[in-house]
């Protein structure tokens, strides 16, 4: 199969980043000035596209990402079923944030003018996908869905793991921008297979003027690279980047009081998942020092050496999970609790470890690798907590008889991270409107929104005010008449349609 | 009088950052979990506080900036109304944002978890006040009031050019954290009149890691200096700085039509008010190449020349406004339409230059000096607008005859500045639920919000999701029971309480 950037207004294979950033600063006022229910349509018209292509695209997806087929074919639903979720936000309209303070000409000492408010979007959006989610955090994942969905025109730097894949993707998403009649450079996809290359691309794109906001999911060092670039630009921009996560997990003694095989199995299972390539990843488990908690951990060993390795996304991830583990076993503390069985090709072996306190086992190594440490009481849990990164998830496992410690737990950890989750695990994160996927940094580069769900939108839009604007020139979303039907905040009420 | 610097639990006069960061920190976990009512009364009563101390703080501020009594009384007003709004927003409780996607456990193939969603504070919030509002941008103004309504602790940086104000305001914010029986850290004033002292203290602040956001109004060189120090912090931070805009006016033909003079007068009015000392300032405005236009112009230099220089808020800036206008009039292109007569002390003439082109005219010139540029048509306009660097404001002078030509305009402005207005000045911004007081760079350093108005409030906050979290420990505002009586979005769809 073939694979090559798809440019609007261009025939060139070559990833050209100026024709690219020209044509979707030229596509940003046709794009943005589209109805809601005319960008809705194509929100839509992209993920049929994408069905359209199903088989194609998971055969693509299953050969470079070696993930399994089942979990490829879900991730296809799940990035349609993103793509239909905004398309349902953008009908509904509640992301334009409508405001509106009517004049009050007789107010005294001053009359107070008529002004409304709406968000609009903030510019042409440079989308870098993620190697372990070929579709759901790629080409036409949660980042472009938004950023699509607020107005912005995306360009996306396509992953080198899976080119092929983000290719075909991207075919269906300028398939649906063709269809529509929409500018041509609302999409773009430009791909450099060549490492470095590709690097100097993903570059060129950030400090582009034409760019006005960055979505990034990745590596600490790439996120962080991206940002400093975007910040030392004439114009700095916004930069989501979801990048480091180790995803502390806290067991309470009430957890352990029922069957601890079965937690400890359904642990191993979560940390194992895909080969453990999920940001969401249980990297680090609290566990207390009681003879139950010795239970669990001898029971997370046994999991742990059934265990085989799965074939990595590609041969650096594998090597540098290698690494990682390696580093953390010679790490003054650590003891290794758990080892599986090394699989065929860059599938290294599963592992759990102990450690004896917190300093230096807290980087994230990418993969199936788990790190646990033992305390005592609550008291000397929330230190530890209180010393942790940010996250994008933090698990408690608890009963109703640990309430008390577990409201503490808590307190500490929405400091810490994104998303709290209670008896599961966080591997799996839920497309929906109350989702967080996104954290204190480094979880993300920016704590104040998310990658996953509908709020994912407003992260590309900003607010502006017109007032005394007269009727004739206002945007329909602000206009007296309401034609789009929003739910509106009048004098600071909020009103529905 | 005296001024000091106010720390939570320290009897230190000395600008100790690490005593008032670390009460900050200690005074977060207690602050934040304020009921909405109890934080509402809290800002009322800071409100109360400042009306109480009003006649002491007036003569203060009169005497610090030397603006008229008037101005300054009306400024106390604007200050404790700004309070007051955000009382009655906490009360109503909508910034938390509030979302519930209820369990689905027959769903297929996977069940759904019960996913909840609120918006918390960041932590302590730096304050930087501005030269310019004594009141309203400063101590307790804009920044202060939102962090507090967000619920962040907030550390003021008191402003050399006002300590006793600023003195007086924190004291009687200090009173009122006292009477609410809230953690003495939730607001801290430091102070240092010695200016390279002053930026060493503001530095020393944004980088401690105890600090999670800034707000700053003043110059483009300060603000940029927070940006950077907050961007290279290993944790870096949100900040809000408010920075630099020469609110472009865009008189179109037909406003030309009826008064010339009077819109002409109107300008200077605007141009003039307070030494022109507002970051809304009309530092720029498009004239249309016509004998009306010329009329219009000549009117405005007469009425400049009529103008007498006001003292401006300090020496400094009364110096910078000299080397800004000798450099303006030093270009090339430029020539002079009117000036007026220098005041008593650093009260340095109003002026209006004429400017053959936008090349070397755009930076900013602090007080009152504006730039006009003439245009032929609409289609040579528009290239002007989309040449300029992002904006606070942008104007619009029009009637119904220009309707087509003011909507290419409106698209072109809305792409750089926070609020647009027609027939009317920038100069003077409501405090409301719908007012932008924001806009791209270098206007701001971050065009996704506003430092007036309710909205200003979602700055300091950040969403975090709740996956499965036993009732008994759920926060308040995400419960089933609506104890809050919220406004809430559930499964996406937006319910009154």
């Amino acid at each position: 199969m073939s694979y090559r950037s798809i440019i609007a207004g261009s025939d060139s294979e070559q990833p050209d980043v100026t024709t690219a950033t020209s044509a979707a600063a030229e596509a940003f006022a046709g794009y943005r000035a589209t109805s809601p229910e005319a960008r809705a349509d194509f929100l839509e018209a992209v993920a049929a596209e994408i069905e359209a292509a199903r088989a194609e695209i998971v055969e693509a997806a299953v050969t470079e990402s070696h993930l399994p087929e089942g979990r490829i074919s879900g991730e296809v639903g799940r990035t349609t079923g993103q793509l239909k979720m905004f398309a349902g936000v953008v009908r509904r309209g509640d992301h334009l944030g409508v405001r509106i303070d009517p004049a009050l000409p007789d107010r005294t000492p001053l009359p107070r003018a008529d002004i409304r408010q709406r968000q609009i979007p903030l510019g042409p959006v440079a989308v870098f996908g993620a190697s372990n989610f070929p579709l759901a955090f790629s080409t036409a994942g949660g980042d472009t869905a938004s950023a699509l969905a607020a107005g912005c025109p995306v360009i996306v730097k396509g992953h080198p793991a899976h080119p092929i894949t983000g290719y075909l993707v991207a075919q269906a998403v300028t398939r649906a921008v063709q269809k529509a009649g929409l500018p041509a450079g609302t999409f773009s996809y430009l791909l450099s297979t060549d490492f470095k290359a590709g690097i100097e691309l993903g570059q060129a794109l950030v400090v582009d003027p034409r760019i006005k906001a960055v979505g990034f999911t990745g590596s600490r060092g790439g996120g962080l690279a991206i940002a400093a670039a975007a910040a030392a630009r004439p114009e700095p921009i916004p930069v989501y980047a979801e990048m480091s996560s180790i995803n502390p997990v806290v067991v309470l003694p009430g957890a352990l009081e029922s069957d601890v095989e079965a937690l400890a199995t359904a642990y191993v299972g979560s940390l194992t998942l895909g080969a453990g390539q999920f940001c969401t990843n249980p990297g680090l488990l609290f566990l207390p020092k009681s003879e139950a908690g010795d239970a669990f951990l001898a029971a997370a060993g046994r999991a742990t050496a059934e265990a085989v390795g799965a074939t990595m996304l590609t041969s650096g991830i594998a090597q540098a999970y290698a690494k990682g583990t390696a580093t953390l076993r010679a790490t003054d503390g650590v003891t290794v609790v758990g080892e599986g069985t090394p699989g065929e090709t860059d599938a290294p072996a599963p592992q759990i470890v102990e450690a004896a306190r917190l300093d230096g086992v807290t980087d994230e190594v990418f993969g199936a690798s788990g790190v646990v440490v033992r305390y005592d009481t609550v008291d000397e849990l929330l230190p530890s907590l209180d010393a942790l990164e940010g996250q994008l998830t933090a698990t408690v496992h608890a009963t109703d008889a640990d309430n008390a410690a577990a409201a503490q737990v808590v307190a500490a950890l929405e400091l810490k991270a994104g998303r709290i989750l209670f008896n599961g695990w966080p591997t799996g994160v839920e497309v929906g409107h109350s989702m967080v996927h996104g954290g204190p940094f480094p979880a993300t580069s920016d704590s104040r929104t998310t990658s996953v769900g509908s709020l994912a939108i407003e992260r590309f839009q900003r607010p502006v005010a017109y007032q005394d604007v007269p009727a004739a020139i206002l945007p329909e979303a602000v206009r007296d008449d309401n034609p789009w039907h929003l739910a509106r905040r009048i004098d600071g009420e909020l009103q529905l349609p």
